[in-house]
């Protein structure tokens, strides 16, 4: 595709979207065609709202959640939990808990996991405010909502031994056969798992 | 995914990225978090340039085609061959044209084809050009590079039709078995109509 703009304008635009993840010069170009159709209107405020979101977004002082305040919605709302804390390595894991609807307490986000494959150890990440607010009173139980991933679990037993002091709850979340899935299309270390980590049966799916 | 945006910048940039072809809340959060990582210029060039882009473009007053200039770099090369025309649906067939290097005449981009199923008639794509060009006795041969669909044969049809009293060349490009394909992988229409459109062997596979 390279080389046959016939337009200056189109080829940067074309090439500061190729510049997002996962997207290449021909959906690029299908993009810019597309918004070259649509009323400048639509153009201006997507440009806007990019340019605005990198420029003027906050983090949570408390959680480093994504906010337009100094203290998230999630930290600031005296209906949620606060000696619950959730820990997750990203906005993203985050946002997918919230939208379970199953958890009332708060979170903390990492922004990482320990990864020494790709050099990223404890102080690269967010892990000195969990020890902190572990140390404070406040929290009664710290629940790791990290990937089940040997990344994941790296970090979840650097976090245990660092907390193991404070004599709270430290939790993990359950690993077992998704809901739904059938036996045999679950992978034999899920499966394995889940026969190991069985629970009393209660009457009921829950 | 709605609902559960910490932040208002972060949940109008979402919501703007959805509206492009392609991109669902989840693809929209992905990039709008990837935006966040990167160096602020990141998401000011791209911003921009998408404003530009929709704001500033023109397109060529001869063929259509994008441009930031009245006539494009193509219908102003005076290395170009004016007297042969090809007629294209939109910009990206062009740019495929371009691409392959083997043209060295002129475009009309129709900006649409005709298709009684959408509503698209012949006066709704730019077609009286084509026609004013065709009798202008500037142009020997019009080349209709037009999709090989019903929508293109009735696009084709329809112009050979207004062309003919004009006594050009009117030509269309070769529909066959796609080069480097297999027989059997080819599907029935094509490869019978590249039976039937055989041409003469050139001891060459040109």
């Amino acid at each position: 595709m390279e080389g046959n703009f016939s337009s200056q304008l189109l080829k940067n635009a074309v090439s500061e979207l190729t510049r997002l993840p996962g997207i290449g010069q021909k959906t690029a170009l299908r993009l810019a065609l597309h918004l070259l159709k649509q009323p400048v209107e639509i153009a201006t405020n997507l440009g806007e709202s990019i340019i605005k979101l990198r420029s003027e977004i906050k983090y949570c002082k408390s959680c480093n959640n994504i906010s337009d305040r100094d203290i998230c919605e999630v930290c600031a709302n005296p209906k949620r939990d606060q000696s619950t804390l959730c820990v997750v390595e990203d906005i993203r894991d985050m946002m997918a808990i919230e939208n379970t609807g199953q958890f009332k307490g708060v979170y903390h986000i990492l922004g990482g996991i320990i990864s020494p494959v790709e050099g990223i150890g404890p102080s690269d990440i967010s892990i000195s405010p969990v020890i902190e607010k572990a140390g404070s009173g406040n929290v009664s139980e710290i629940i790791l909502a990290l990937p089940a991933t040997v990344e994941g679990d790296t970090t979840n037993f650097y976090l245990f031994k660092m907390l193991k002091k404070f004599g709270l709850i430290v939790s993990i979340i359950a690993r077992g056969i998704p809901v739904g899935d059938e036996l045999d299309y679950t992978d034999e270390i899920t499966l394995g798992r889940s026969i190991l980590m069985r629970q009393p049966y209660q009457g009921s799916n829950g």
